[in-house]
């Protein structure tokens, strides 16, 4: 992509009552728009973010067979009164129409998931094993909160990915949790910040022992937990009891408090939701039981603005190269007609094999100023023509992380490229 | 896939509330589910075909540069005012929360993407040209239809394409217009549709002439239009009268009136929408003026059930090639255990070519049974494998819109379906 074609610009300032540093950073490069507090659109940079990290998501999803659908943000109203969240929730957005018909604005999904499969299941031949059912989306939520003050870290409008699995026994359900404990490990560690999040153990409300959080040590996040980092666990303040410790074995003087943001969470939800709507199941002997369940979510927008706030420095965002909007940053500098002439030619030798490359074209632009931007930007690896660096014999490589750059062959560009998207 | 895997079944009938044959169809089917009337949730199958439309329109949007972005639903009222539209749109939802603030619930983008490109543009060198500066997303909708009784075809929430165009001169915007007349072509041939699909004449409101809609001939329309087979163009009954019939030179006697689907419109939106928010540039002599746009919809789930209504019979779907949730649909039938290893082993080699198949594994399940599936599902090849077939060399095929089948080799199912795949 041509910078020059961009409709974006970076920004120097963001007005002031945007207070945190993603939201900052991610609206002066450009990748999302603020609409209201908790609301944001996402821009071509901001989507490419988020649909490399949704892709992630959706193949670790579906590598535990997890099928895919995409549910409504409507939700019928009775189907909210039979678990007694239209009035217990205090954060569902409540839509009425001209007809004083009232709906509700999906939150989660829990209401039309259960009420879908049970069209579908009524023995136990209908669940099958190994993998077990599992559904998920990746999809729109809504939820009001009226005091949304940490830019994409909680929205009122955000992306989720929710999924809900079905079992027909108390194993079937515990190796699944298990499994997917493992899974969401994998997804953190691939969007980037697997060295800094943590498998938490937190409250289970009022039906389960404990649920578990992912959560991301962060000095914006709005948790605290107490870190054991011999077993790489943590506790949510709230579980951090002598009980607790000592059926987790873990020791109250080695646990290190952190401030964090929680990324995922997951959740044994027993028969709460299922009971309601009488989602059962006859066993092989002809009796019935409540299908018991779990749920496992992650919040797309609230990943991707951790990411920032975690992976950032002074000049601005240092992308994973797993989600980065692109591979390379190529930068011409200076407005001479043969470097302008090798520039085009790497943009297209870079194009042609496959590369994901931001080609930053634009004449009567500084090199300060396309340094500057490149550096909020974040992309991996800035890639710099110049009358300079042809003389030395290429282009100047540096990747964002790193302090000093190296000029290198066109050749040597490809094949350093090549390694990277085979890692 | 396996289908013995799947969540969903196949079912003998729905609810009588739903009068409508796309929503049956689809609903038998197991490709979605209806939560409320014009509310569907997408269920595996169904969200396979929406994904597949979905990608034709969004590579035709990048091949007229257009740049993608993912918009908020929630929209502020204060945009929405200085539109007028807060008042003068019936069908806009209005969500209160509980400090009593109001945001419109998006049923379109006029008032969120103006803004934002307010931000970056302000001379006429903020504007390239050819291609000119496009915007759009696939994204959410919500209108406020108090009678939603087609279907897929009118929802209250419902999947959309829409596109923005920004202009400096008139010449401009009407290149980029008659060239995206063309693209809209393309995208209803692509999804199979192109041969009942005729652009036509409508009316541009209050500000333009015309705008121009694609319908689609089907008795099940809401539309009315009088179409010219030897142009290949239609008016729209609002615009049927002299003195359109006589700029267009076209002949009242050789129009003929269809019931149609409009899925698709673009439109002439001159300065409408970005007057209220005086987004402007300056030209080379350094006067001001206002931009000028035009927008491109596409409803991606009313083409769905479009689609459905149009290509279809007695005993389900018929899907286009471009747009079916799988190439083949492989049937095993009977017990036979060397059967099933065949079938197995077909599946595979399948697979492993990269061609996209459903797999009707289940057993206990008869023939007419999974006949009957097949032709509800209307994946565009069915492919039996049976002891019959088997000892007549290979497998039976059948294409879902002929009457007989033909029994094959492995090997030739193979150029069959490479052949298939690099049309």
């Amino acid at each position: 992509m041509r910078q020059s074609k961009f409709f974006t610009k970076t920004r120097k300032e963001v007005s002031a009552d945007e207070v945190s540093r993603n939201a900052e950073l991610l609206i002066r490069a450009g990748f999302v728009h603020k609409e209201m507090a908790g609301v944001y659109s996402y821009l071509p940079l901001g989507l490419r973010v988020l649909r490399k990290i949704e892709n992630i998501i959706r193949e670790e999803m579906d590598n535990v067979g997890g099928q895919e659908v995409l549910l409504s943000s409507f939700q019928p109203k009775e189907n909210w009164e039979k678990t007694g969240r239209w009035e217990s929730m205090d954060d569902l957005y409540k839509v009425v129409d001209s007809s004083g018909r009232e709906v509700a604005l999906g939150p989660t999904h829990e209401e039309i998931v259960v009420p879908i499969l049970k069209n579908y299941v009524s023995s136990h031949k209908d669940f099958p094993s190994n993998p077990p059912l599992s559904i998920y989306q990746i999809q729109n939520k809504f939820r009001m909160e009226l005091r949304a003050k940490s830019g994409m870290l909680r929205g009122r409008e955000f992306l989720m990915k929710d999924m809900y699995s079905f079992h027909t026994s108390k194993k079937d359900f515990e190796e699944f949790y298990t499994k997917m404990q493992g899974v969401y490990k994998t997804i953190f560690s691939r969007v980037g910040i697997g060295h800094l999040t943590y498998m938490t153990f937190a409250s289970g409300g009022t039906f389960s022992k404990y649920s578990h959080e992912f959560q991301t040590i962060s000095s914006v996040g709005e948790d605290t937990i107490y870190v054991d980092e011999a077993s790489n666990l943590a506790l949510n303040k709230e579980v951090l009891n002598d009980e607790v410790l000592s059926q987790l074995n873990l020791k109250k003087e080695k646990l290190v408090e952190q401030k964090s943001i929680e990324v995922g969470n997951i959740f044994d939800l027993k028969t709460k939701y299922s009971k309601p709507f009488d989602l059962s199941f006859t066993d092989s002997e002809g009796e019935k039981h409540i299908v018991l369940m779990g749920c496992y979510g992650i919040g797309l927008s609230r990943l991707l603005g951790t990411v920032v706030e975690v992976l950032s420095d002074d000049k601005g965002i240092i992308w994973p190269e797993s989600i980065a909007p692109y591979a390379i940053h190529l930068l011409l500098l200076g407005e001479d007609e043969n470097v302008k002439k090798e520039a085009e030619k790497i943009y297209e030798t870079l194009k042609k094999s496959g590369i994901e490359v931001l080609f930053d074209d634009r004449g009567g632009v500084t090199a300060g100023e396309k340094f500057a931007d490149s550096d909020l930007f974040g992309i991996p690896l800035r890639v710099v023509v110049s009358v300079r660096s042809i003389k030395e014999g290429g282009v100047e490589i540096k990747k964002r992380n790193e302090e000093k750059g190296k000029v290198v062959s066109l050749d040597d560009l490809l094949k350093i490229c090549s390694k990277n998207s085979t890692n």
